[in-house]
Order: structure tokens, then C-alpha cells, then sequence
């Protein structure tokens, strides 16, 4: 099936997986106008024939017009990305979730583009989580969801005004090389700090779904080739699960070499943090789309890519 | 029962809501903070020794603490109010719906208040709407209905975060004495231009339930009284519905002494105008609310209240 280059807007372009959806784009023919704050790291997508990057702050007033028109499909991945619990982030997530997303449909006009796809956050289900489904009511427990559930509902309210095909896809925890954040990286810092002994929080027994990062980019993908005009929702996550201390210990055996014991803080994780947390994903796999790694094999990899490279601190003395 | 009086928050206090809410506040005993824009009329609240009202725009940044802090309870009227269709409104009900209560909740921060009320809507059910339950999902088809479902999701975040009992209230078409908009005064100022003829946006099949704005202070009374630890959401809709047809033949009897013909101007009303919305409020009910108008009885003493005083144009010439 020979695929039809598309004209692609991607926003937060330079980030985890922005980085390999502009990739995967690029690879299969497609123009990319690629939207991020400065990178902090060099990014050879960055001078790509078919990429165009622009650095712009979405929560900015600023003359998008002649960068963000003209466009098949955008994928609006820009947000803020730290889920912090109480108080904290509130008005990052306004800003910087709700804001962003409402500043790019207003300045997207009513004209373009034909497909618009969100990533959300398994998170929007709250502590009601366990294997929910998209139809179930949000409840989200902080600000970064609620960022989430906002982002969404402005999103569906302008599918409605403008008859675009628009997703939201709320992912499960996202994982693969180049994660500077969550649980994965958390540990392998750990056992950097500390060879010896790797601590968990929590009492090791919260389950969540894994998804490595190829996966959800493919998951994106099947998003925007089958969205439907109107506002639909996707639940992206894993067939399997894993709990916090089957985390730990894969992580343990990606160390080069190390065998911490492996403790447990016990309790609750975080304010928030529900117990299990596995969004049915079986609208998506009606779709077509199917994980190519298991939630094992997605903590694995990502582990070994954190650890490869570099010396383990503590390994060496 | 005697009612211990409360130290009570009021945003938008000088509104449509607001205005019937703090009398009765103040008439049962409480001391109430009025949060508003500058009126654009005088108002007796404004005076009254129980009472203390502040010009804010709570948009803007601004040393909030000493006004907000020190409340028992917090009812957030204040937001865009105007459900427009299309793009319009987008950026009025991203800062003025959703930047207006992350700020107040943000400023409030977490210790106070113990119970804070949100007047929410309907419309966050969109199209699906029918005899919708409050767990059912939201669908909002404008950027009104986006802003209230996303001002719901900062506060179940808060609520989580601070321990408090929120609860939003979804509120059905609330008229009475004081309206400037909506069907009613639509209807009303119709009439005042036309007396012969009376024409009806859509095939007037639309259902709609109507709640006298006493009756929505007596339901947002309940809400704080009942209130639980968490976040909580309670439809606030009548008992019985009327056609729009059957709205314009209530307007058009309370009128003072006018026979105008009813006509239509066929299909949807606007975009995103649900055919029927009729709210399952039987939660409240539980709670100990009974709406103490009907629906016909709401509008025609609205439509009353509009025409009373006033000559209607053309029926003196």
C-alpha cells in the first residue's frame, strides 16, 4: 500500500515522542513543519530536506498564521509534560496545556486542517482508572490531568464548529530511549546514585501499562489515518501490565552488571496515584494497531538505553 | 433548624445568579465577600452591612489574598457567559471561564475554603445530552461548554489535592426577573419590535428545561449544604420541559395584551443545539431540593417581569 505524502504540523516536534513521530513521518514521505521551544539538545531533524522547524512558544500571542496553514494533519503534542501532585504545576497546566491547544485552534482559523490529533493522559480517568474504557467519566486527580481534560474539550468543541476529524489519545506511560523522566529513568538514576540498593516508592504493587515509544508513534499514526469527522477519543496502552517492583527488578537486570536489593517505601506512591491503571485499548486495536513490544520489553529497552554509554556510578570504584 | 451563619465567597455576585444568591446569603444571616466586575447598574447589595464587594477582574494577576481568605464556603459564578456557536468566543471562555478559576483556586490556595459550589452547564453533554446523568460523558460541542467542563476538571484537581467538598453544578436554562439573554428576552425583545409576529429560531420542537433563578439559588444552597470530602457534580434541571414553540406561546400570553402570530425559521436553532436537554437532576432531588416553579411557571413570570413596566413598541403607536 504505497502511502500518499502528507503535509504534517507537529507541535512539541523536538520532544520524547515528537522526536520519533517527526522521524517516522519523514520516512515514509511526508513534509514536516516541526514546532518546539529551543531544543536543548541537537536534534538532526533540525536541516531535514522535508522538515521545517520554527521555534515558537504556543502560549505566546505571535503571527502563527503563515507557519501553522496549509497543512493535511497536525499532531499537537505540546504541553506541559510534569504530572505533579497537590498544588503544584496549576498554572503550567492552564498555560501551557489548556492554553497552548486553545491558541493553536484559534489561530488554526475554521479552514484547516482535515485531521487533528491531542495526546491526553490515561490520567483524565483518575483513581477510577482500573481498565477503563473512553466513554467513562474523567476524574482527574491534578492539575496535569485536568490540563488534559481541558485540552480535549476545547479540541471537541472545535471539531464540532468546524467538522474536522479530530482524536484525543490518552496514553498509558510512555517509555523508550531517550525518556529523561518517569519511573524508568527515576530508577536507573537511583541505581546510579546507588549501585547497592534500588528503592521503590510505594509498596511496589501499582500496576501500570507500558508502551514503548515506537508503538505509540504507530498508535498516532492509525489515529490520524482512521478519525473520523467530529470528536473522537483512543486509549493507547499495552495488552500486559507490569507493577512498580516487576519495573524494579527489569530495570535491575538491564544494570551492567549490578544486583541492588530492592526496597519499598511503602504506602501510596504519590497523592493520587491510583493502584492500577490499565485503559482498555481495544477500540484502537479494532484499528489496526498493534503493540510491538510487551510492557517488559518496552521497561527493558528503555533501561538499557539509559544505562548504555555510560559508567554506572559506584560500578567503577 | 437555625442556620449557623457563614463567612461566603461570591464571584460574579452582582450578576443574574449572583444577585438572588447574596440576598439570600445575607437574608439568612451570612456575611457574604462579593467578587465582581464594576456593575453596570446600581445595585442595594453593594452597602448592605453584612456585606463587603471588591471590583476585581479575576483574569488578572493581582494581591488576592486578603479578600479571598477567611471563608467558610465559595460560590464561583463568575465566567464568559455567552454560549456562542462557531469559533467565536474561544479566547473569552478560555481566560474568563477556565484562567478565572484556576486563579481563584490557585490564590486560595490549601487551607480555605472547606466547601466551594461551581455553577456549571448543561451543555457539557452537548448533543447526547437527552435525560443525562451526571456520570455520563461530556461532549461539549462550544467553547462555553469546553470552558465549564474544563473549570469542573481544575477543581476535582484541587479538590483532590486540598481535601475540600466541591461540587459543580450543571445548570439547565436559568431564568427569571433580571435576565438580559437567553430565549426569553430574546423572545420578549421580539415582541417589542414586532407586536404581530413572533418568529422562533429552528422548527420550535426544541425541549429545554427551565429553572426560576430562585430555584437555582435554593439548588446551589443545597450543593454547599451537602457537600462531601472530593469533587462532586450535581445536575440542576426542572422537573417538566417546554418546547420552544410552547415558550413563545407563554411569552406571547404574558404579554400585555398581545395576539402575535408564531412563526418558524425551520431546522436546528444554531449549530450545536441539542434537540432535547432535559437533565436527570434526581440526585438533587435526593438531596432535599424540589424546584418550587414549573418550567411554564419560570418563563411566564420571566416574560413578566420583561414586559412589566415598560410599553412594548408598537402596541402604543
Amino acid at each position: 500500500m504505497t502511502h500518499t505524502p502528507l503535509k504534517a504540523l507537529v507541535t512539541g516536534a523536538l520532544g520524547f515522542i515528537g522526536t520519533p513521530l517527526c522521524r517516522r513521518l519523514l520516512e515514509r514521505g511526508d513534509t514536516v513543519t516541526m514546532l518546539d521551544l529551543p531544543p536543548k539538545a541537537p536534534s538532526d531533524l533540525i536541516g531535514h530536506s522535508s522538515a521545517s522547524y520554527h521555534s515558537l512558544d504556543l502560549t505566546r500571542e505571535s503571527d502563527w498564521e503563515r507557519v501553522i496553514r496549509g497543512h493535511d494533519v497536525v499532531f499537537h503534542l505540546a504541553a506541559n509534560t510534569e504530572n505533579r501532585p497537590g498544588m503544584a504545576g496549576r498554572l503550567a497546566d492552564y498555560e501551557h496545556t489548556v492554553g497552548a491547544t486553545v491558541r493553536l485552534l484559534y489561530a488554526l482559523g475554521d479552514k484547516e486542517p482535515t485531521t487533528f490529533v491531542l495526546t491526553s493522559s490515561q490520567l483524565v480517568y483518575g483513581g477510577r482508572a482500573g481498565r477503563a474504557r473512553e466513554a467513562d467519566p474523567v476524574h482527574p486527580q491534578t492539575t496535569f490531568a485536568a490540563g488534559k481534560v481541558a485540552a480535549e474539550a476545547f479540541l471537541c468543541a472545535y471539531a464540532n464548529a468546524t467538522h474536522i476529524s479530530a482524536v484525543a489519545c490518552r496514553l498509558a506511560n510512555v517509555i523508550g530511549p531517550g525518556i529523561r523522566r518517569g519511573v524508568v529513568a527515576d530508577l536507573v538514576h537511583r541505581l546510579r546514585e546507588d549501585p547497592d540498593k534500588l528503592q521503590v516508592l510505594g509498596n511496589g504493587q501499582q500496576r501500570r501499562s507500558y508502551v514503548h515509544v515506537d508503538d505509540c508513534v504507530a498508535a498516532l499514526l492509525v489515529a490520524a489515518a482512521t478519525a473520523q469527522p467530529g470528536f473522537g477519543i483512543l486509549n493507547v496502552s499495552n495488552t500486559d501490565t507490569l507493577t512498580a517492583a516487576e519495573v524494579a527488578s527489569v530495570v535491575a537486570a538491564a544494570s551492567p552488571g549490578l544486583a541492588p536489593a530492592i526496597e519499598y517505601s511503602g504506602g501510596s506512591a504519590w497523592q493520587g496515584d491510583a493502584t492500577a491503571l490499565h485503559p482498555d485499548a481495544s477500540k484502537l486495536a479494532a484499528l489496526g494497531w498493534k503493540p510491538q513490544h510487551t510492557s517488559r520489553e518496552a521497561v527493558s529497552s528503555t533501561a538499557q538505553s539509559l544505562f548504555g554509554g555510560s559508567t554506572v556510578q559506584g560500578a567503577t570504584t
